[in-house]
Order: C-alpha cells, then sequence, then structure tokens
C-alpha cells in the first residue's frame, strides 16, 4: 500500500545487532525494505529464526530467505568442521583474519543482495558492515564496498539504463562502517531497537543461548558496557571465567 | 596427483558450449581446473547433466554444483512463469536486454567462484562470457570483467594477503569476451571438444531436445554454420518452419 514514490531499499538482515539497527535506521528513514536472509549452512542457524522476527518486528515489507549452502565449498570455522576460535586466541591483532572468515561472504551476499533489489526496484542495497570491530574480515573495508558498487552498477540491466542517462542504479549504504560497537548500540537504543531479539555467538548451545567467549560475544558484550545501555543477552560462559 | 606447483582454476561450466570450450582451453593450458556449476532454478535444467559430463570427460579434478534457488527473487523468462522468447521477436536490437537476463546472475555467479577459488587455493577464474554475441546481457561486458576483479581482490583473505606483497590474488579470466561464437566453436573443434555434449536451449523439451527458435538455439545454429562444423544439435524445430 505504500505510496509509489517510496524508495525501496534491500536491506541484508542476518538476526545480529548490526543488520537490526541498519534496518530501523533505513525504516526510521521512510524506505520500504525488502529483507533478504541467506542460509549458507551457518553453524549459527539460530539466527535466521531472529533474522525473521526482526524484519517483522520493524516493519520489513518482504523478508526473503535464500538458501545457498556454503558448506559445499568450507573453509571457515563457521561453515567447516573448524572449532570456532574464542576471542583471547588472538589478543590485539588486529591484522590477523580468524578462522571465522567465511570465503568471500560478503561479495557473495552483496551480489545476491543486489540480484534482489533489481527484480524489486529498489535502488538502494543496505548492508551492516563495520570496519572498527570488524575482526579483520577484508570485506568490511570502505574499499571494498566502494568498488562493489561500481562494479554492481556495470553487471546490471538497471545499471546499465541508468548508465545512459548518467546515472547510477545502486548505492550501497553500509551506514555502520565507521561506528565503534558502542555507537551501534547507542543508535540502535535511541532507534528503539530490542536487543534482545537479535543474536550474535558465532557458536551458540542448541536452544539458541551465547557462549560467551567467541569473538563476536565479546565485540558484543563490550559494546553494551561502553555504550552504558543494558545487555539482555543470556551468555552460557564469560570470557576469562574458565581459562 | 598433481604437482605441487600446478595453477589451480576455477572454471564456470553451465553445460553450454562457450563454458565447455573454456574448459577444455583450461586443460590444454595444463591447468588443475575445479568445475562449478549453479543450480539456480533455471528452466534449463537439463544443462546441469550436461556440465557433469563435460567436467568429466575433459579432466576436471572435481566439480561442485551449487543449489541457489533464484526462483525465490523471480524477475527473468529463465526463473520465473515469463515465455521463453523467440530469437525474432527484436532482430537486430543490439541495445534491449531481453526477458531471458536473470538479474545480476554473472555477478553472482562470478562471486561464488571467487569464494570457491578460494578455499581451493585458486588463483584463477574462468567464465566463458562472451561480449559479442552476448545478446545485450550487461555482465558480458569486459568493463564489468574487469571491475568484478578489483572488487574480488578486494573482497577476500586471499587478495588482502596479496595486496600486502604488492600483488594480486585472482585472475578473471573471460577467454571468449571478444571471439564470434563461430570463432568459438572453431577453437573447441581444434580443442576437439565433442560438440554433442553441450547445451544451449533455454526451453528444451522434457527429454532435452533444443527448441530451434529461442535466441540461444539460433545463436548457436548459426555459429556452426558461419563456423563450417557439423552441428550435433537435435532441434525440435527450426527458425522461420512456423511463422
Amino acid at each position: 500500500m505504500g505510496k509509489a514514490e517510496t524508495t525501496r531499499a534491500v536491506v541484508l538482515v542476518s538476526g545480529g545487532l548490526d543488520s537490526a539497527v541498519c534496518l530501523a535506521a533505513a525504516r526510521a528513514d521512510g524506505l520500504a525494505c525488502h529483507c533478504l536472509s541467506i542460509d549458507y549452512g551457518q553453524r549459527h542457524r539460530h539466527e535466521l529464526t531472529a533474522a525473521a522476527h526482526i524484519a517483522s518486528l520493524l516493519g520489513a515489507c518482504e523478508h526473503v530467505v535464500l538458501t545457498l549452502d556454503l558448506r559445499a565449498f568450507g573453509g571457515s570455522s563457521l561453515t567447516a568442521d573448524i572449532p570456532v576460535p574464542r576471542a583471547q586466541e588472538h589478543p590485539g591483532a588486529t591484522n590477523v583474519i580468524p578462522s571465522t572468515y567465511v570465503p568471500a561472504r560478503n561479495l557473495v551476499f552483496l551480489s545476491l543482495a543486489v540480484a534482489f533489489a533489481e527484480t524489486r526496484g529498489a535502488s538502494r542495497v543496505v548492508i551492516g558492515a563495520n570496519a572498527v570491530d570488524y575482526s579483520g574480515y577484508p570485506d568490511c573495508r570502505p574499499a571494498f564496498i566502494n568498488a562493489f558498487e561500481r562494479t554492481a552498477n556495470l553487471a546490471t540491466k538497471a545499471g546499465a539504463h541508468a548508465a545512459d542517462k548518467g546515472q547510477s542504479a545502486f548505492a550501497i549504504h553500509a551506514p555502520l562502517v565507521d561506528l565503534s560497537k558502542a555507537e551501534i548500540i547507542r543508535l540502535g537504543h535511541r532507534l528503539g531497537v530490542d536487543f534482545s531479539l537479535t543474536h550474535s555467538c558465532y557458536d551458540p548451545t542448541p536452544d539458541g543461548a551465547a557462549c560467551g567467549v567467541c569473538e563476536s560475544c565479546v565485540l558484543r558484550s563490550r559494546g553494551f558496557a561502553a555504550a552504558g545501555v543494558a545487555d539482555p543477552t543470556r551468555y552460557t560462559r564469560t570470557r576469562g571465567a574458565d581459562t
């Protein structure tokens, strides 16, 4: 029932905290949001249930879960039989890319988001990539996001038609790219995000409780502390409790 | 059993003529070839059977078929309930992108190929994209291929590590990009490709016979005629027979 002139966006929603804040911000900007989640065989599949709740509660006009079994490739502790590392295994080693890196994941996910955007007439693609607390993932850097945007416009029918008029069809937005985890949490708090719906842990228990010791849990927990916002997460352990 | 120094390549193999010639050329160059096919819900699924035969006969060291159901997005006559157009419906209209365009398909497929390449230690990704008889698909243009190569190196762990040494991790090869269909067929003929294994039709009969009237069939048939090579394809109709 949206107005014809409403700008449409595809928002990649993982079920995590960052993408929930992106969706809330896009909704606050008045965008019609088509959410996309990828069931890629991730160890932390519980996040897909979280993604569905988040998309629904934040007023997405659509939520598509695409199955793409990246276990066929392996190469990551999130998709293969490789243990998830604890955060403290490489403290301060910011140039080390951990085993939780999934080969070319954001390249693949953004490509799928652009394909989805083209079929829905969406001109914006939103991703919660973050270059500050980014664990050294190369596909969270602004240089990658910028290069991808140019490539996406060359790759598509919509991009080719827009180029004929000296325009571009797709903008890739990574609104969190320069924010710290604490800043992201404060932004989400102001936008009214219910963080209890979001899921960050790479290695949850079968009922979805967070491990408390993987890098993602530690970044999350520290972010809430630094933001001065109550952390609603149920952690089964806390870092340092058993080391 | 390959020598450690053998260069590894990922070759996107669709089951069609162009990618079979790419694989034959890569094998003739001595590359160890990891083939990747995507089961994306395409109408012409028969091509996946062809892809498996081609990979096996041409000596691929691996063939992975990844399932990615692009019907969740739709927007193409290859993945949605939209009729496949006949070639003659837009004769000579080279700037019209037909309904067989699958949104951002080569962007998605190349991204998956790079992800696969990174897990296999492959430094080359080969795609049979062709800008001459390319039906107006934007993702077959050299400008897209070049932009994608740069993006892929920024997107990956291997690319980040190579950049530290002033190198790049991945080269995207589109060896057919400037060839006509007849030139591709002559190249394949010289390399001994058994074209009867390859499948081009967008709208085959259930037992895999080619329709003879879609754009892909017409390009193929004309290419064989222009190359002076016998066309082994079984067409159920020929263009003009019933118009």
